[in-house]
């Protein structure tokens, strides 16, 4: 099968490469960028073939490309080569990974959840640095989570920075967006224990016996949970805080809590 | 006391203040900037006044800027006003913080670290990720632990990322920069128990007793602890993995295995 080369920067290829770093160009496309052999090579294995992957001319030869090229093909993608200055243009770095996927989106509606798959799952409410994000879902892979459900006004889960930080783990957890409202009530449809970390709690995260499903529920970066969220949890709970500050990072936190859960769960 | 005021973009100070944001300045001239009047209070809280203060001309009075500065003036510092334009063009950033602190740096030369005042250390090595570095810093203080020493070519722990992602911890911990071997020769100068989180090992976190002081020491984001350095740990040990990734983000696993230490000493 013949493969594309693109020579110029202004093909309309680039310029739709590059638009997909930005969310409103995401949505209507219902696209995304992942970048990278690695992340590209965690996508496939779990299911994701992308759509279209773009690969640096001139790159040594990789089994994993390969691999990756075939199964792109056996779906009808497109494969393009261009060059290392085109392919920082779509990355906006200067030392761009030699591989770009495209993938379609795939978060899940609620509705569609099925919460008897695992026994913990995370809630972030607000959050809004890609980072943390990520960071989370990576988290929920590692402790057998079923997947993210993004409250209000989260950052993007599909953003570039997002997918990296998430190591793959964007691939392989369920991620819902949902308005709060919308997820107390799925949530009290069936079994499952809401449990917000909080500073407004006396309450050790050690103290608590953590019932299955646990739902993990963690607030905005700066301002924490909203009061009538805390309301709504069936257990408010907190970290030890033994220095000067009174919170952690949001995506250390949620850490903490989940493998404090996978660890009552395997004792 | 008369204060400056700045109005020029091509300010001898404005250019100082900026070239702060590169670590070779930094070094040259031992001094770093912390932006935002929480981090900058924090600071003070911890003992440590600006040398220099920049306010936004303008600014709503408030009585944590009146008395940071007091401080800073009573310390013989300057307090400059400009516009929210230079402020800007220092911060790098469309919306900056309305105060920048410049501070002198403070690290710690590991023959004066005083590891009886604390149960807890981290030690990370070729940390990359300056939000990483300073959420491990955040973490370290959360735990009570004394501080952080960074091993090997580990990012600046006193960029304006590093302190950031710190909230303050940066000013709180003690921080040390030394070479592995200089390190391992002054940890075995002493009691401490040297714990590397590692993939090479059976061993579960929770399954090990650890004695004080604890040296958690975490490797480069993505490669780990070099071979030779696991080599020279005590004990080596890995989270459960339940997912498809091998591994946590390195300020995560960081995170977890503290608080596993912390939750030991307070059972």
């Amino acid at each position: 099968m013949p493969r594309k080369h693109i020579t110029g920067f202004s093909n309309p290829t680039v310029k739709y490469l590059r638009s997909l770093r930005e969310k409103k160009h995401r949505k209507r496309e219902g696209m995304f960028l992942a970048e990278g052999l690695r992340l590209v090579t965690e996508a496939r294995e779990a299911g994701h073939i992308p759509q279209m992957m773009v690969v640096a001319e001139g790159r040594d030869s990789h089994p994993l490309i390969d691999t990756l090229e075939a199964a792109v093909e056996s779906q009808g993608g497109d494969i393009i080569t261009t060059s290392k200055d085109i392919l920082s243009k779509i990355s906006g770095k200067d030392n761009p990974q030699s591989i770009v996927g495209v993938f379609r989106d795939f978060d899940v509606p609620l509705a569609q959840l099925d919460r008897t798959t695992s026994d913990i799952w995370l809630v972030a409410q607000d959050m809004r640095d890609p980072g943390n994000l990520g960071t989370m879902l990576r988290t929920g892979d590692a402790v057998g989570a079923g997947g993210l459900i993004l409250i209000d006004h989260c950052v993007d889960p599909f953003s570039v920075e997002a997918v990296r930080a998430s190591m793959g783990a964007v691939f392989t957890q369920k991620v819902v967006q949902a308005p709060w409202g919308d997820f107390l009530q799925w949530l009290r449809s069936g079994p499952g224990q809401l449990v917000g970390t909080s500073l407004n709690t006396d309450t050790d995260y050690q103290a608590e016996r953590y019932t299955a499903p646990t739902f993990l529920l963690t607030g905005n970066e700066a301002q924490g949970l909203p009061a009538d969220y805390e309301a709504e949890c069936d257990v408010l709970v907190k970290m030890p805080m033994m220095g000067k500050a009174d919170s952690l990072n949001a995506a250390v936190a949620t850490a903490v809590m989940a493998y404090e859960v996978l660890n009552q769960r395997r004792a």
